[in-house]
């Protein structure tokens, strides 16, 4: 394994160098909370089945393991980080307070949870827990203000079904990390999660974390990690998009720039809109020198340079004008141009292979790509290219619009050369 | 085969006798048109894999054909139509007028339309003709009034992916058919093309229709077959749903019992919801005293009975009061009572099972139904009691909301003894 | 009074000659059916304090009477019209139909409308009869079969609170008239009122109809009066709007073709948006040469003329390219440019008074308009270029989103010079 | 003035005692920011005639002064406050962070708003002040980030329309106030404000605050003063809404069991509904023992009490079972019944009114209510009932679905007797 240069095992050094390690999330009972009555709420456009989902996704990290890739899922890592005592005090601490479960609620609540093993308690931090899962023993009269309708309870731990998109909650950006703030309410536990495993797993206590921290209030800063892209020679591409803001933005690459882990950022200014989220749901490489990409988004796309600078707050800041985002990033990357696939067909197998994340491959190695089965004329476009595409089963995992890209978080990836 | 005693081959006597002839139709161009801007308006939740829907599709024909069940294609029975000279010409001397195409376009399309195939023609009049279909030398200059963005076009034949689901558009009740007026302006259509095909194609020719003309113009009238069940003894259950209104129900009440067709209908009053858009998707038949119901809908439905009458306008009305829908349905069957199978699982489970055509079995005899492979919780009850459950893949198929029910419009079923 | 050629007292011989004669429609019955649950499906954003918009729409009558108009009112023409018993018969035959009715309920609505006095009858036939309006001696078993829910109730014949923007339904284009086919269903029987008042009120009848019959079925073809501006010199302008279809354009062009009735239709192609939903909405005239614009949409429109040929269809279609509406128009009138005053203010004033019809100016005579009182930067803007500006309270009748214009149905008009 | 034991000249004791001062907060500029493209997200239902909504307010303050009412305006008291350096600076402190201004705005920012007048200011932090606002000195490259389309501009200051509900930010109870966490994130930024005016302004610091502070983090706890009623007699009536958390309820009744400010709370369980968004749209008081409700809601209300208890965390829940929210308030003031004033009308009038704030009457004193003039029915129905009604212009006002209640927060009320 390529490591950098202080001896640390994890890092990401570009979007196409040799993948090594990757976490990922499987589906599971927070899918099963998913209704038509709540699914818009939770960000998920219908509901899924979720024994079909984890099916494709068991298959999606076989094929990885497969291709040598070490693949860590976060159920197991939050499993046995609960196991040590200290992290799931640290944890519950945060999770079960008035704000949260309610006045009268906490103790109840705390008790039952204390009786579960960690894998147990790791399925509910992950899926929720309603008010009707708490057994007999351990409900008070308070629960009598809890309000519940047909098709909807209450929740005492909020069931978070976006963990199965791991590329947005934290960020690996070079050799060091990002605990994000995220922009939907419904996202914004996430992060604890992910700070209770950095902060006292064995294997990832003592990384780098450049900026972010989920027991902060971030006001109009948000990043998620489908808009971070850090391909190489010290660039890192950020998607300004409905979830990742200027205030989130900018505060990110100072952090970057004054911990010397980044020279240039590239923003990519995207309108608001739900089908184009993050950079990633319309751009992504799939070699050194390829991207795909949906043209009726990144044609629009301004870009904006940041580069570290002596004048405080520490930024210098370059408007690139009429240059098209695709040629500032070749420029920034030092290429002469990028190729270009774009998203295939007519008017119509376009507008779908983009909403159904035809632009959202990750890549194995350089040329070689994850994509959804569905986007069959994408695929082949990219395989006209020379690459070559391996397929994951869409049909559920892709309804809460995110593909491989969003899937998957990358630990450790190579630099290219 | 059983015949009725006129010796009509076609007909349908029960919702669970033996299946002998069934329409289908299968995806295609229609679905290739649907992009998630389109699609609510085209009533589909979601755009859908076209490939992987066809071969659902056929595997679903497949399994119903192994079973001795003869399955006709809407498309090939189309084509078949159109290769009549005075079928194609009745059906585009309708189509092609200038308040459907516009003025200075129906001579240029009806000349392209001219040099097609009865088999591609019967493919644009399902999938729709765009503006851009239409190749240069058929062109004219009213086009610069077609007004077109990015992901929408104009149509010159709209496209009908909702044929998908032909138990919808006609019912046979006994011994004959209804062509319905459809609930929304976007499935119209569908049924003009029916009524060509059981005007002119050779095996249809001469059925008895007993209301319904697309012809027409039916005002608050309309029907949709989703909500209609033939159950035996003269007996016909209909659903009064979002699709199917008072003023549809008792004309057709009126021509059934004018004709001795029927001697009773029992309406279902349901609530006016897109989940529970028809009474089949909340109530089915799987054996001759076995249902499989929607409880969070069914419990809730009012019923009344129409008889015939000697007063003008030929119809007594009784208001079933406080009895249940299924003991009124059970009664007017000679039933003590019917078993019922609920949508399975817990407050989740059942509420997304429901969504997921969970209760949309259509049986192939007694004790014999298909559903989809998802609905797992609910199939597990079903055998619980007895039935086979053969399954379909749903993740495609049921993208527009429907199950086997809906996607199968009976022509000939035998009486329950 | 001016006259047409063949002694016609009726006629709209420009958009800002003096105005004569016009058709309004007071708000009522209809109006108090608005509720937060059904305003939306009745195309209204708001519901609306009916005596408060009585009170503001008497002014508006008041002061187009005080400056010599002659104004006749819907309800007062409907009441007239069905004071004449054939035509009470030939509408009642029309609207009481199983179709719309309901089987089992056409004699008893038709036996208590057989009741009322023409005024009685004209308040219910323009603001609904529900079925709890109908009283118990005439209701019949058939009502169990109605589905009332609270806030909803089932209309036997339906109200029609968009009558209060009379412009839409019928338009004098010169010398004769059109029976507009309307978009929405929930405004199509709107026309039918206007025709049993052309047919058959000694005022009216005989008067030439061009285009447009409410019992033909129209298909794709529609056309509002808000997009159909007759400028005078044989030039009609036309919005292609959400409203306007170019199914219906080309055919009321050519109607007017063929009856020699103008020589040169622009259309103007406008997004579909319910904030620009008709012409009128955005572009209207205050004198010989001055427009009020938004800009934000009329920037952006393309136009299209439309002129006689001998040649089958009969109309010679121009696309004007990259010359603005605006020179289209100017052109057309043979002027050598039009005055342009845009909607005023910062961009949050100019879009604001935009959606509060701010350009939704009606004419008394050249350089003499109605507009709401609440564009106050608009009005003013008007003002400076001369142009007299009387105010109409708008808080109220403003809520269906449609102000002077819209509200008034010209019925003769003078033309310019 | 009658003064609480302590002295305090500040303190609420009731719904309906003599009201002796009270704020209010005028439209302005945050009300001119509203568009049709933006008023849903700033919670408003449709854009407002902000100089007629003045004159309305100003029209409102004058009757309330003409009353002998003492009335205090936010944006006064707000630049009152601002006129003290260290309050100011407290303020821009918190308000001018790279979270919110983002990196790069901070000084450039402050910067210009140290050149405004405390009155000036108080504008910008109410109106919000857009990136368009800041005149060109104080603009960086860093604006090349702000991403500004079509009637959509980004701000450096969040407008605060809802400001005008002055109800809602703060409340007094009893002889002390809360500072509320809101539940919108569109309105969370209001509660600051008044930390800064009830810690700085000499009128009001040393105010007992019970609970609430801006600067922290509440989680799923939220409390709006919609919901809040001290009635007297220790009791408070707290709506659990949309709006008005369980989490919220249960730590602000312990806030006041444990100060001894109040011994029952009786919780209202409301559906979620943005029509009955507060108990204050469905329920006030207009006399000592006289409600007007809205039966619709209320009649399906659970009530549930909170008492305080020697158990932590310190309340004893009691479910109130079948007993109506209505008796339960009776007997908890002490009374054998509560006369009731339902919304007045059919069920559109009664739906329409309540809508229209027709339930939203703010006492002066017993038996003296202000509410809009648009109720009529329900007016007459109080007056009836022996009601002095004094009437509010609504037209303008009532646009973000507040009526006389929500504008009103009281600061000195007396109790009764």
């Amino acid at each position: 394994m390529v490591a950098d240069v202080t001896g640390n095992p994890h890092g990401v050094h570009s979007e196409v160098g040799r993948l090594r390690k990757v976490l990922v999330c499987s589906p599971g009972l927070a899918h099963e909370r998913l209704t038509p009555t709540n699914s818009g709420d939770l960000l998920f456009d219908d509901v899924m089945w979720v024994e079909a989902a984890q099916r494709d996704h068991l298959d999606f990290v076989n094929k990885l393991v497969n291709r040598g890739v070490e693949v860590v899922e976060l159920h197991d890592l939050l499993a046995e980080t609960l196991a040590i005592p200290e992290a799931r005090d640290w944890l519950l601490d945060r999770k079960l307070v008035p704000n949260r479960v309610g006045l009268g609620l906490v103790d109840g609540t705390r008790a039952y949870l204390d009786t579960l093993t960690p894998r147990e308690l790791a399925r509910f931090l992950v899926g929720g827990l309603s008010t009707v899962d708490l057994p007999g023993e351990y409900r008070t009269g308070y629960l009598a203000l809890a309000r519940e309708a047909r098709g909807q309870v209450e929740y005492l731990l909020p069931p978070l079904p976006n963990t199965l998109y791991t590329r947005d909650t934290t960020c690996w950006v070079y050799g060091g990390l990002t605990l994000n703030p995220l922009y939907w309410p419904a996202r914004k536990d996430e992060t604890l999660l992910m700070k209770a495993i950095y902060g006292h797993h064995p294997d990832y206590a003592g990384s780098t974390v450049w900026w972010g921290d989920p027991e902060q209030e971030w006001g109009q800063a948000s990043i998620e990690g489908g808009d971070v892209m850090p391909v190489g020679r010290g660039v890192v591409l950020i998607g300004m998009s409905e979830r990742t803001s200027r205030q989130g933005i900018t505060q990110l690459a100072r952090a970057l720039f004054d911990a010397g882990a980044a020279e240039h950022v590239v923003v990519g200014v995207m309108p608001r809109l739900r089908a184009a989220m993050h950079l990633d749901t319309v751009f992504t490489f799939a070699d050194r020198d390829l991207v795909t990409v949906h043209p009726g988004i990144v044609d629009g796309m301004r870009a904006v340079s940041l580069r570290p600078s002596d004048k405080a707050p520490g930024i210098e800041v370059t408007d690139e004008g009429d240059t098209p985002f695709v040629d500032v990033v070749a420029r920034a990357m030092g290429l002469d141009r990028l190729r270009v696939v774009e998203t295939a067909g007519d008017v119509y197998a376009s507008e779908r292979q983009q909403w159904d994340s035809g632009n959202n491959a990750v890549a194995l190695e350089p040329g070689v790509v994850f994509t959804y089965d569905r986007n069959t004329q994408t695929n082949a476009a990219l395989r006209r290219e020379g690459v070559e595409v391996i397929t994951i089963v869409g049909a559920e995992l892709g309804r809460g619009r995110g593909g491989g890209h969003c899937m998957t978080c990358p630990i450790a990836r190579d630099p290219l050369d």
